[in-house]
């Protein structure tokens, strides 16, 4: 296979990886700058010292530039653009969606993206919108699948081809397109179409849409989330299991004046400060900026700083086991991301079964950490602990020489005993005071103790605080005031 | 006076700001950089060089110092130190806490900063230890108090003078102090011996005390928050009234090989990728920064960007009145920052009093935003509010003609009618789906309206979804179904 993906640490279902593609390798995650030929405000050899590895450019505004054709033909891609890593190129799909037509087809635009030497080859897939009925997108999948077929069987096995899955808003569409995409041997799979859910902050349904199209591809296959551009949402799409994003955003945001954070957008004119630690805002103070006569370029540099700190920051979250704490901040960014990342939450089951065995830590930030991977699984194991027939789970870590086993307990987690003080999650988590949701959901895990262990009797010691959660939770189970 | 503070805007109680020291001015919140003579891994011109207006450095190394002394008192500070902003200097205090004893008196340290044309001078005070017991306490506090007073008589009322509250864990101590402090006359107020705490991540007590010193300092008294120099509490920090902060750590850090992030450290072996807008991070891999022959310098300056970027955020989030937000996004990053932070949510009731009537939105960020001093003083207005007889608050948004008056239902405000639609904060506000927390809170809202109409009469229309709190909440209220 010319396009190879190997993943190295995983956090979740993201992955700290490596693609190859021919004899070139590219960390993962990572950002691809989208490179409009003709407006450059920022060129490829920059962003290359910024250690940017991979950019995207279209093929089809090669193909129908007076200026670039010919040279991007006799000289190569890399020539013109004057950049030796990986460029992938888009295939005119954008250009059809806004426009409803392009003047190409199939296989001329990927036999163009071939002639020119691009790295990595988009066939002529059709980017159905959100908005489209069932009808139309089950048409418009259609003809993808067919041109990925085609693009297949004219280009061989071996040729660097992705494969777009697309299926708009039906999840069962977008499971169809991941499996087909995957029978027809794709290991490069962008999501496609799934820009006007990001600009209408339609952070659930792209949950919806992202988990769908993962359910069915290949573990093995490196995932693009096409045209996700705003730093802000990257860490989510990342524990999705989404690999690649790229960005015309640090531009055309710069273009209209507008400064990428990763936790939203401002206007330039909105700022009073700049909240940044690059050197563009680190050198120029709010006014400075707004009135630098190279401000386009000022901004696109500032935005793809961020954006690329981003990606070093989720990739360090993944070395460190510590995904689900920087998805948690990013998400609280909006509330939408908020609703997203809630709607994601629900997920844990299927997301534990890829999610690594053990982490750096495991920080408490909020109700929202109760629903963590962690949690799930350490109270699913529960069941396979032996334990005596009268047993006292402690709250306050005293034992009582009347039972046969004394269990402590540790919130969100539940009981533990002495054995797994120090393992995670139980040795390395650390939570703030103990709230309701904690300690609620903790005595779910009591309750899975008690429901996978009939033969035996449990009492529970605690602090009258905690009385009504645990009656509320265990019913009619036996309690005593740990403080007598 | 010749140091004058003035707040331009303000957010909780945190103020962006203009503290003039004689003819100098800067803006806070503000960063000092702690200059050591002896050990300058960035120059104090390099730092000017990145927007910073002033800085401390310690006048008893200096009144100590064979290489330094004299140069200072013939050449004066500002031209040792090549640093035409404001230079606030140090008494020696620190030394007295580390070591136990100094070798200057009060008048005399004072004296020697006045000499050197420090711009802010700093009395020997005595920095007690939060481990000390309240008789210890007491009497260093007395000892404190009279320096504070003798700098006064001998340096005159206009001296450049700080004051700074001492009192340990003791928050009438602390109160006492703030008061002394304020009636001898001090306009510039640190809070001393606090370092202790936040070394052991004793955020909880660091909000007892500094809210304690608050409570008397005057509200036009510049505070310093003395050694705090990690950005991951300035936030918190700023909401609770601090203007200033010193930060040593930036270089401390870096010559232990540390990196400053605003959700924590990281020891540089640690890290895969460098997680980092600054130009440090986007111009070296993290194997380039463990290997550069100058590390620690390398290190000094991304610990100082992302550090005065934080500054910066700060000032962007109060102009905007989105400083809750940022507390928020902060204080989840780690767990007894969250403890804190949940601590500092329970004084909301003295909090509003002092908060901005409108700010540019109100996002929602999980259950904590529910104890906002936005939806406090929201919910306190519904007694103002002119109804009818009878009464109905819809939560679908639906009218009906047999009530005198329909209020809406917004989570986690509560009811409104229609003509605050568009009013702060109900209109800018954004919520994800509803949940139990913010229906709850609403829902005391409607209890709020209640009470204060004892003479209407009220109806809730709310989808059976949300009927258990309602009725939970609000007891045998009449309820009907909204889907009817």
């Amino acid at each position: 296979m010319v396009i190879a993906f190997e993943s190295l640490y995983s956090d979740i279902h993201g992955r700290y990886g490596k693609l190859t593609v021919g004899k070139k390798t590219i960390k993962t995650p990572a950002l691809l700058p989208v490179i409009n030929p003709h407006l450059q405000l920022v060129t490829p050899k920059e962003i290359q010292s910024m250690g940017v590895e991979a950019l995207i450019t279209n093929a089809y505004i090669f193909s129908q530039s007076k200026q670039f054709r010919e040279r991007a033909l006799s000289e190569g891609l890399h020539k013109v653009l004057d950049f030796d890593g990986v460029i992938m190129t888009d295939s005119g799909s954008f250009q059809l969606s806004v426009y409803g037509e392009v003047s190409t087809t199939n296989t001329e635009i990927l036999s163009f993206q071939r002639d020119i030497e691009s790295d990595i080859w988009v066939p002529l897939d059709i980017p159905t919108s959100p908005a489209s009925d069932r009808q139309t997108t089950e048409r418009e999948l259609s003809i993808t699948l067919q041109r990925l077929a085609e693009a297949k069987e004219v280009f061989g096995r071996d040729a660097p081809l992705a494969g777009p899955v697309q299926g708009g808003c039906f999840t069962d569409l977008r499971e169809r397109a991941g499996r087909e995409v995957t029978d027809l041997g794709f290991s490069f799979c962008p999501i496609g179409a799934v820009v006007p859910l990001m600009e209408s902050y339609r952070y659930r349904d792209l949950v919806s849409v992202v988990m769908a199209a993962k359910r069915t591809l290949s573990p093995s296959a490196c995932v693009h989330l096409f045209g996700a551009g705003h730093p802000s949402m990257f860490a989510l799409a990342t524990a999705m299991g989404c690999d690649l994003f790229d960005s015309a955003a640090y531009a055309l945001y710069a273009k209209e004046g507008r400064y990428l954070t990763t936790h939203g957008s401002f206007k330039i004119n909105e700022l009073a400060d700049l909240p940044c630690a690059c050197t563009v805002c680190r050198s120029h103070s709010a006014e400075e900026l707004r009135t630098a006569p190279d401000r386009e370029r000022l901004l696109a540099l500032h935005n793809l700083y961020v954006t690329l700190a981003e990606i070093s920051r989720i990739r360090q979250a993944i070395f460190d086991g510590t995904l689900w704490e920087l998805v948690d901040e990013r998400s609280r960014g909006h509330p939408q991301l908020l609703a997203g990342y809630r709607a994601f939450l629900k997920r844990t089951e299927s997301l534990e079964r890829y999610d690594r065995v053990s982490k750096r830590r495991f920080f408490y930030r909020g109700d929202e950490s109760c629903s963590r991977t962690e949690v799930f699984r350490y109270q699913q194991m529960l069941s396979r602990l032996h334990i005596g027939e009268h047993v006292l789970v402690a709250f306050d870590g005293g034992m009582r020489d009347e039972f046969n086993d004394t269990l402590f307990f540790k919130p969100p987690f539940g009981p533990y005993p002495k054995e797994l003080k120090e393992t995670f999650p139980i040795g390395p988590s650390e939570i703030p005071d103990w709230d309701d949701a904690m300690v609620r959901k903790g005595c779910r895990g009591i309750k899975m103790l008690i429901e996978s262990h009939p033969d035996s009797q449990f009492v529970v010691s605690c602090n009258p605080r905690w009385e009504t959660i645990v009656r509320q939770e265990l019913g009619d189970i036996e309690v005593c005031n740990d403080q007598v």
